[in-house]
């Protein structure tokens, strides 16, 4: 099999829901052992009002200026920018930062928290279980460092996160080398004839995500429980920076 | 990537789509090239008035015993047997037959053609695209000898193709093989960590499907266009058999 041309399969689809009768675009995520499902790309685009709750709360925690990271279709920047909350939003993916202009979000760019040098943010928005952009033990301390390093003092993360230990899935519990949490998944989204390249998705305990932040500049003070699965986490880091690190 | 395990995806999608809400079970359909589309199954389970107009002319077109071929959910053989028609459903997939049965189906048949020896019926329903189970010019004979092998004299088939001249799709214009038609696909169905075998499935034109019955026994009788791509096709076989083939 020939396979898919590697490329922006999330902003194809993204952009295909956002012009197309609901229900008839899906997204469909594939992952590295075989799994693939595919679901409604409708709450990308869906108002606050048929939000969770925990996610409405979200919102409430935001201050000062906000960075929301992997922002999609932009609902989130767009239901702050709506409360005259000062907010960008940011993705990796062409097609979701098209989407978020043409809905309407202000300010919005195309790159990575990496690229972002020089602005400072108030508030990381890591909602949409975005929390899974830590992506793995390995790679987690460098995302939240790179967070720390565009963050004012006091500035806080907001994030959705999902706790790999109620899910009975044999993926997650699989032999893993030492290092590694049970919760890192390796998927790709897949859209007609593109697909992303292989990413790495991290679903982490609050426990997990506590120590996955030690030393990064970063604290977890706070954890939600939305359900079994989800919470919201908010991370903070101190008004005022000591000169050595934590 | 290890890949997904090879089994019954289409009757695993089927059972779940059977028992969830509309539109949260999608229909994952992978190309051989790559290409990837999620499709809701809801048109398996749709009652006669949600049809298109030439699938609903396709009822009135079978006479006699009916064998409904790749029965899926049982749509047709439902609304035959609602009719009075005598009907028997069959497919390869042993969630549809499940699926089937549970839905009211009184005879159906978890199995190939081939499989039927014994077995002649009067009416062959090859409805829902299924004339794509011809698979390629090379199986195309074959099968439709399988068919002819457990039909009575004088029996038809009544057959839904789609005409891949109208796609402007370069999978249906690439280079073949000396003897392959430019719609011959192959693909498999996806549902979560189970795929189906890759199987051939085609697409042809009325000529393509007049030419590949030469010999078989049966002779394409007519052909109406719902649209540029969708047709009705009638292929019957002679009341009397001749002695020789023809």
């Amino acid at each position: 099999m020939a396979g898919p041309r590697v490329g922006d399969a999330f902003g194809l689809m993204l952009r295909a829901a956002a012009s197309a009768p609901t229900g008839s675009v899906a997204e469909i995520i594939e992952r590295d052992d075989g799994y693939i499902y595919a679901q409604r790309p409708d709450r990308y685009f869906a108002p606050p009002e048929e939000w969770h709750e925990f996610e409405r709360a979200a919102l409430e925690l935001a201050r000062g200026d906000v960075l929301d990271v992997g922002c999609g279709a932009g609902r989130f920047a767009l239901a702050l920018q709506d409360r005259g909350v000062p907010v960008t939003g940011i993705d990796v993916s062409g097609g979701a930062v098209e989407v978020c202009g043409k809905r309407g979000v202000r300010s919005v760019i195309q790159g990575t928290v990496a690229g972002l040098a020089g602005a400072r943010f108030d508030t990381f928005l890591l909602m949409g279980e975005n929390l899974g952009l830590l992506e793995s033990a390995r790679r987690a301390p460098e995302f939240l460092a790179e967070l720390a390093a565009v963050a004012r003092p006091g500035a806080r993360i907001i994030g959705h996160g999902a706790d790999p230990r109620a899910a009975a899935d044999p993926y997650l519990s699989r032999d893993r080398p030492p290092g590694q949490l049970p919760g890192e998944m390796v998927i790709r989204v897949r859209h007609r004839d593109v697909a992303t390249a292989w990413f790495g998705y991290l679903l982490c305990s609050p426990d997990e995500l506590g120590a996955l932040a030690r030393g990064s500049g970063w604290r977890l003070t706070s954890v939600e429980y939305a359900d079994k699965v989800n919470y919201l986490a908010v991370l903070d880091i101190p008004a005022t920076r000591s000169s050595g690190s934590q």
